[in-house]
């Protein structure tokens, strides 16, 4: 490398300086466009380049984690690149919860982690650990390009390091990258640094990776011939389950549809799936979405009328235990686009590679002659009516709980806006009470790992995207990211929090009665939240039934805290009862 | 390995207890009796396992990373191993800022996750991560001992691994070790499992690991002699400096001053060495022991006639970072007793293995004839007491500020209680302004790697180890563990908030003065303490003066949220005002 130092590299802030904006150079051009950074020195010529670059807006966050929390939700709505940036230390650390969600559901998370330069690691020197693959094997790549360096080549190799990084983050499969960014004090330039011309590349580098729009070739692990072609799915019943990510965008959500359609196969949609809640062909003849399997396959004779010979699998796992069961043992071929293997029941025979706008066409040429059975569909259809009759019955019948609370809610989205549903019961209850919607509406989860962590933190990021979402979280998760609640003036929606004291889930699990149940499992710990809301300015409003959550709903659209008491016993007893009338009434006539 | 199979071992639920009781059986032998553990579902055969065993002290925390400050504070408080449990996926990693602590500054955190089968890996299972390693380089040990086993050999193995796990952690060196605890489903044993005698080892192991209290043998990487008797500590004036955790009780600061004391060398003492605040010799002619080097050095004729010609360092890296620019490119010797090497300016010319105790005698037996200069100890003291009366002056004149908040606190603590200091700029105005005391106070401070995370949750876990511990936080550290203001009711001492607008430690720093230096690095974000403290039940007064700080001291020792309000620019001028003149004052007359 030749070395070509101009005056100002002897100002060490200054080439640290440049360093960074060499890095910056290369993250904007591959898409970068928002910082979230949390105070401190060490990470500071970072700083002082984001500042010089008027693409680039810049959220300080005081917590890392929720930083890192945050990120995903700008990730999550934005489906664009997202950097953090920390201090050296334990702060980096903090991401840790976050970047293992971003690994398994797939988001585009830059980790900038600032560090003390090399030869001072495993010397106790202050804030200083080894920051080498911090985060394991949940990053796509990890880089450490060393200390700062003034030669025109080295400045090139941190600049498409910068693209790289950014491009890697997005395609074939989106994840976490982390750069780890040693610098030497004094972090501040000492003088005015000359102008910096930001690098280009040699040639007209587009700012994304142009992926050709067709099908990407299948591979059959389990066949041995090596003309593809000849390969044929089975006929018969098959099933199509869109796990959480199966869609990113209507149109991806439109073209999955397509492909149920000309196959005449049902297709099962998870609440996260991105095909829950409205299509415009939904309803019609031609095609069969079910929203309520969770509760029509608790019917023994349902389930196994309904049973399909094989499955083909998008996105990630269920939300429905239910389901998961029932299909262990089924044929399944995996839809990817990429290096997700989704299959928690080891019964994949198969691998396609397609991405949504090419499975129609995948599968068109994959299919055999043979339809599925006249009734195939019909079954699914009438299932789920007669199963959504008598939800509808037991709505009317039953007390005030989640039910009616997730029906009222998602009918007050307003078209275009979104929901963030939190783990463990929440989520639950979203996938057994929500019915399709005229208008779209995008659900989002943090369903990669299914932590109750950083829901409140997400939310804000959710916000800050652009995209006005809505909160729905139980007390736990709410008490769990006490720090978003730093957060909240991102926040355009109101939050919805179910205050039914402590982790209700349990109560449906086989730990309900074991002893000090409450304390070790179920553990309630909410203050009061009226009291916890006010000191970060959000408004708060406590109901408790029907009418009070509506008129809270009613009242305003702006971000507030609408705390609401459910009787746990009570919502536990009319979920029991409602699954035991599934049990026994005929659904598949 | 022989399968002697019970019948009790076809119930999978009975079979995760057994599992989880061996493993408990030896960590009890080890010496474990706190657990802390989070909520959820995977890790309750482990919990089942606990709340079986009386000597188990079990403290339940929602928030994970809340979870393991605290243990950490109970370890640091303790010296004892504390377990932390925690269910699969994300849940776990929250530790890690935590572990990074225990594992720079050496304490025996066991690290117990629980997981779901090792086959449910990289196939999108709800809740499942890669959980091997989990923690990178930052434990002493990791195991997955993989899926619970039934035969007496796996169970005997179990057991010994949880024996060799508690030992691990806390011989030769203290530090972290993680255990994975994969469990099948059904998590709740299906009826009564016979009743378990707990394995013992087949014989009478000690609980602990038993330490020859002599010397270890010294290395000397520089000297290529075998004979190491021959080997000899340089003639002149030496220096003792002892960084944080030098010595972990008052036995072992008395032994450290006595070889001391044999040598005639004075003695630098960090705020968190154990041996800054009393000593019975403290003050007499035959021992001089430094609390003002951080001012004192700011003279350059001072720094010049007080600088050693070698030094032996204990301990972690001091606080004081002009001392460590001063002790640049001086010859130095390190005492450890263990793997740490703590040799930030690189200067490490020898290894000296010992423990405090026997730290006299190998020095004695290290050292040549020629004994420090007559005069050596006493320029030191004569520097010390001018400093000292030029600081009293000061404080006599200057604004009220953290110089005497610091001063007041530390008269009020009574004998035996403690005191927890974050970092940032609390522990550095703690390493100016605390002076000696007649009464032994323990401070300790998250110095490993002095991150400003997870204070409140230490604070907790140092109280609930037994010792009335005090906080002196600012209020960034605060907010940055909001979650610890769910673990308060531990507290049985105040807090003392210094809320000065942000992280002031900055305005000492080049970066003061940058464009949105407020925003990007000072970030005030601290919300209302006041309302802050209400829900969770936390009395709050706010002060901005000495009388009415005093007032507040004298008003209550028990919990409760003292804030102070202090003016931070006139802060930093009576810092800058003092330095100025110790800078211009003749100390070394």
């Amino acid at each position: 490398m030749s070395t070509n130092s101009a005056p100002w590299n002897q100002d060490i802030g200054c080439l640290n300086l440049r360093w960074s904006q060499a890095l910056l150079d290369g993250l904007i051009q591959g898409g970068l466009r928002r910082l979230v950074l949390s105070p401190g020195s060490r990470s500071t010529p970072v700083v002082l380049a984001a500042q010089r670059r008027s693409e680039l807006l810049l959220t300080p966050i005081l917590d890392e984690r929720s930083a890192a929390f945050f990120a995903l939700g700008l990730a999550r709505a934005s489906a664009e690149p997202v950097a953090l940036l920390a201090t050296s230390g334990s702060a980096p650390a903090h991401w840790y919860p976050a970047v293992i969600e971003a690994a398994h559901w797939g988001l585009p998370l830059l980790l900038l982690s600032a560090d003390r330069p090399p030869l001072l690691r495993h010397t106790g020197a202050n804030q200083t650990i080894d920051q080498t693959r911090l985060f394991g094997p949940f990053v796509h790549e990890f880089h450490d390009p060393g200390r700062p360096s003034a030669d025109a080549s080295s400045l090139k190799a941190l600049r498409n390091l910068g693209l790289r990084a950014a491009l890697r983050s997005q395609e074939p499969t989106k994840g976490p990258i982390q750069i780890n960014l040693p610098f030497d004090e004094p972090l501040v330039p000492a003088g005015d640094c000359p102008p910096w011309e930001p690098l280009s590349t040699s040639t007209q580098f587009p700012a994304r990776t142009v992926t050709a729009d067709t099908a990407w070739p299948s591979s059959w692990p389990s066949a041995g011939a090596g003309d593809q072609t000849s390969l044929k799915l089975p006929s018969g019943k098959g099933l199509i389950v869109c796990g959480p990510a199966s869609a990113a965008s209507a149109e991806e959500a439109n073209a999955i549809v397509s492909g149920a359609v000309r196959l005449g196969l049902p297709l099962l949609a998870d609440p996260l799936s991105g095909l829950r809640f409205a299509h415009p062909s939904d309803g019609g003849t031609q095609f069969f979405v079910s929203r309520h399997y969770d509760a029509l396959l608790r019917n023994t004779d349902t389930a196994a009328l309904l049973k399909p010979d094989w499955v083909l699998r998008l996105g990630l796992a269920c939300v429905s235990k239910t389901l998961g069961q029932w299909l262990t043992d089924v044929p399944t071929w995996l839809v990817t686009n990429g290096e997700r293997w989704c299959d928690p029941s080891h019964d994949a025979c198969g691998l396609i590679q397609a991405t949504p706008k090419t499975l129609a066409s995948t599968l068109a040429n994959l299919f055999g002659t043979s339809a599925p059975p006249a009734d195939w569909w019909e079954r699914w259809r009438n299932a789920e009516q007669a199963t959504r009759a008598l939800a509808d019955r037991h709505l009317q019948d039953g007390p005030w709980c989640e039910a009616q609370l997730i029906q009222q809610l998602l009918q007050a989205i307003p078209p275009g806006e979104g929901l963030l549903c939190a783990n463990s019961l929440p989520i639950r209850q979203l996938d057994t009470w929500s019915y399709p919607r005229q208008q779209p509406v995008w659900v989002f989860g943090n369903r990669g790992v299914s932590g109750i962590d950083g829901q409140l933190s997400t939310l804000a990021g959710l916000n800050a995207a652009g995209t006005p979402t809505w909160g729905l979280l139980g007390d736990l998760s709410f008490c769990h990211d006490l720090s978003g609640l730093l957060l909240i003036g991102e926040l355009k929606r109101p939050v919805i929090v179910i205050n039914n004291g402590g982790g209700r889930i349990f109560d449906y699990l086989p730990q309900h009665g074991l002893p000090e149940f409450e304390r070790y499992w179920r553990t309630p710990v909410t203050p009061d939240l009226a009291e916890l809301a006010r000191p970060f300015g959000l408004r708060h409003q406590r109901v408790r039934d029907s009418q009070g959550f509506a008129a809270a709903l009613n009242s305003t659209a702006e971000a507030c805290l609408i705390e609401v008491l459910i009787d746990a016993e009570q919502s536990r007893q009319f979920h029991l009862a409602f699954w035991q009338a599934v049990a026994r009434t005929a659904l598949s006539s």
